[in-house]
């Protein structure tokens, strides 16, 4: 993947992303929640179109701006200077703004108030916690699969989204520009504004508990050297 | 893939992937609708279905016509000349036609009316943003799928319309073939006649949206010349 | 995949997979007609694990049989000459004899009778209609599959199956060995034996069906000869 | 793959992929158990989620030490001599260290007693065949999939779990360390502690078998042979 988009490109790229995932999660728990008594039943119609949605917009925007669409994602990156500083903040901005459009057009879409301050209470330390895990896993799982499996990455993230939905206490946010949108949402996927900085504080936490594992488990220099060293036992 | 199939054949491919898949959205929506009193479970067990059958039909299909089986999609192609004006009127007749055959199989395998006329009424604001966003989504996903992933654009598609229909108020017809294939069937899938107008302007106006978008964003030449230039930079 | 395999061990492969797919068809369904009420959801409890399960089995005992499973398979790739008329036969006996043993597992397991009669009604012209639907689309599927994307086919029939559970009447059988070990499970997936005439006849015509139109729509001399004019053509 | 990771990366790899499948497992039980009455919903939010993150565990953590998680599998590779006898034993202290932390980790996020005694019944011939069933199937797909699709090993363990949850009377455990896991977590996915013992050796006599079969079935040597003295015959 050699062709280098430009900055408005990238940025286009990251408010698009998050604009749909955060539509995506919004709007589907509408529908959902709409149809349905069964809260678990509302929980599927969250979870399958969130992970399917995801394979699609990694896939076809992450040759353009690497499809972060998450702030904990790229402050991983920009600390792995694998981002410029300047670029990460303006990737924050397009994200957190794409967000809150998302959540717009999603209500725009369902003829509700365009703008909505969500009574959803998620706080606590088993939400928290589980915030940890979430944004732990997703950020693990996105550096290995950059290590390993490049080409897979897009599945990879849908999946454990998929998982991660339903084996966290908290749904898996993990996510802090997703987070913040949906405190504009007072539907399904909503949360408190005031229960935010809890849930934004365990994902950066999550986020960096990944990126210190990977760099000790996946390290290749040491590696490489055992593998050597192997090698010349082999001799 | 560089065998090209005549225009019989082409045509054939159309007609035959349009009715499967209408045959697949109305039929599995009667099968859900008798099954269960819950929307949200009739819902899954239309979209489950769907999504699985797209990436079938696109694969199996894609080879001999390129699998639009959508005439706004057709219609982006013809604009941005990659299908002969001609070729494409053909496609969209051999859409419609197909389309109407696939309901008319679908209410026979289920010894219902062959012809219906649908009475679920489908209209208003939110109902056209959704289909302009459905169709944006669609055609933005197969022409960056075109760019950078062309061996996914079957599982892109399918993913993409699992999540629409639940993520748009619509639940995504997002083509003017199946809307009026559609319309001629009075179940779960069904919309009214006098609904299509309104549908399939909007879904026109998010495929051109998208081709617009994509047009800038995407755009090969001048990613080219900016990656050239880093290039000349490091140099 | 050039290495072949001895008789013995294709046959082996035939009647385990088709035992597994059998027990997977038969078990799921007595799992979830336990567990719910709701048949929507019972079939959605019957349907991803067989969609699942076809994928697993298509793939990794396809290398030693080709994974057919399915007479009406085999007897189309034997009229192509693409397998001995022997050898089918063989195919075909232990298709029928794995089904009915992956039956009496699937009861052995959930400590019902082992063998079964079933009473379930599964007759009329939507039925047989949407048996020759079910079979010509598995059909059409595979040998678009083999001409255009081989690695692609344990994926495509997994999902063909996910959907055509849904969109046909009959929630598709298409296949005559399962059909017969499906009679003798007086279960959710079962079929009365004096129902299966109708099915394995429908089936039979279904296949012969998507074989006579793939002769055609997927004929690789006519559009070679197509392809080498338009090339004249253009010089 | 060339790179060889050395022991402690290894087992960090296989304890930490215990952890979280295990998380999945007990987490997403107690979440569809507490939105929903539908058992069989209940284990629809079960199924999904642990098929998911199978793909994704196997995907990252499998170039690290192969991603066994599992004692019956890492049995089998050390009685082909594909792993050494002594990593082996590690590699099973690992998985169920990891297994219990991923149980207690999803009680945490749930804020339930960190550790509980499973009080959930689940004995008898039924259930002893269902786990011979459900390990031979697994170790099958494993040794297969290593023969014929490497690369898609994730996919084929995840969608077999996907159907064996379904298929098996027994939910299709298929796996001592998650099983032992699992009878320290009174909740949807629990098993009591006493009946451990008949599920872990049904689960060690069902790889064995798989193991067996799969030495006659995939033998290269003598498919090789046969494949050469048909090469001869073409001469």
């Amino acid at each position: 993947m050699s062709i280098t988009f430009d900055l408005p490109r990238r940025l286009a790229a990251e408010a698009l992303g998050t604009a749909m995932l955060v539509a995506t999660v919004v709007g589907s728990g509408i529908m959902a929640d709409r149809f349905t008594d069964d809260v678990a039943l509302s929980l599927l119609g969250n979870t399958i179109p969130t992970g399917a949605i995801l394979v699609v917009l990694i896939t076809v925007l992450g040759p353009l701006s690497g499809a972060h669409f998450n702030p904990a994602v790229t402050m991983v990156f920009a600390l792995r200077r694998e981002i410029e500083a300047n670029a990460a903040l303006f990737y924050v901005v397009a994200q957190i703004v794409g967000g809150i459009a998302g959540s717009v057009v999603a209500h725009a879409m369902f003829e509700l108030p365009l703008i909505q301050i969500s009574a959803t209470v998620r706080t606590g330390t088993g939400q928290w916690l589980a915030e940890v895990v979430a944004a732990f896993g997703l950020v693990l799982t996105i550096l290995a699969g950059l290590r390993f499996r490049l080409d897979a990455i897009p599945w990879l993230v849908g999946l454990y989204i998929t998982a991660a939905y339903w084996f966290t206490a908290s749904t898996s946010f993990a996510n802090p520009a997703v987070a913040i949108a949906r405190a504009l949402s007072d539907t399904f996927a909503g949360i408190r504004p005031v229960d935010l900085p809890g849930f934004i504080l365990a994902e950066i936490f999550g986020a960096l508990l990944a990126m210190a594992l990977a760099g000790w488990m996946l390290a290749e220099e040491e590696a490489a050297i055992h593998a050597l060293n192997e090698l010349k036992g082999a001799e």
